[in-house]
């Protein structure tokens, strides 16, 4: 059995693409992405997953009641919460929610990543 | 719907008791914990769940192949492998697991403890 160790710093310089959530681990049912964040995203929410935001880099607002988080900082959006994350700088965030969870939630538009790369 | 912002470092200014994970969330089924850890742990596994240490503060050693993570690190133990978390000096550690996950898995001594605080 190999225990990977992960690198966060290392992880995140592996890939330059915005808005696109990349695995880097699976704990059980759930999934660890990392993503990359500049900018407006699109309102949405997840009908049955919690979404937990770590923010490890930069600023990232969630327009819940303009939440902002820094790094070492994370919020956990329940399923069923509207919301929109921003990110004014680029912004490196560690995902943790379900395998089934989609980035766009119930929207589907372009920025909907269904094939998510792993690291 | 009031969404929590939970600082990481503020959080582990609320407790000063090593070995004793703390319930800061809840993703789903998980919980997201935090813990201090200094020392020596207790050789075990998790039948069932797998078990996500991300290094906050601090180094951790993982005497599986004596794996050592440190701050933005982190290491996924799948559920049936054997791991003693040691730590030289106090060390943070935000862990992500199943709700069912006690902390000395297996095994049942003086440093389980079932029934966690929550911040």
């Amino acid at each position: 059995m190999t225990i990977r160790k992960v690198n966060l710093a290392d992880m995140f310089g592996r890939f330059q693409d915005q808005w696109s959530p990349k695995i880097v681990g699976e704990v059980n049912d759930s999934l660890v992405k990392l993503t990359k964040l500049q900018g407006e995203f699109v309102w949405h929410h997840h009908d049955r997953e919690d979404e937990l935001f770590l923010v490890v880099k930069g600023r990232l607002r969630l327009k819940l009641r303009d939440k902002e988080l820094g790094p070492g900082e994370f919020a956990i959006i329940p399923h069923g919460v509207e919301h929109l994350p921003i990110a004014d700088e680029e912004t490196h965030v560690l995902l943790f929610e379900p395998k089934s969870t989609l980035n766009t939630g119930n929207i589907h538009n372009e920025r909907t990543v269904a094939e998510l790369d792993r690291l």
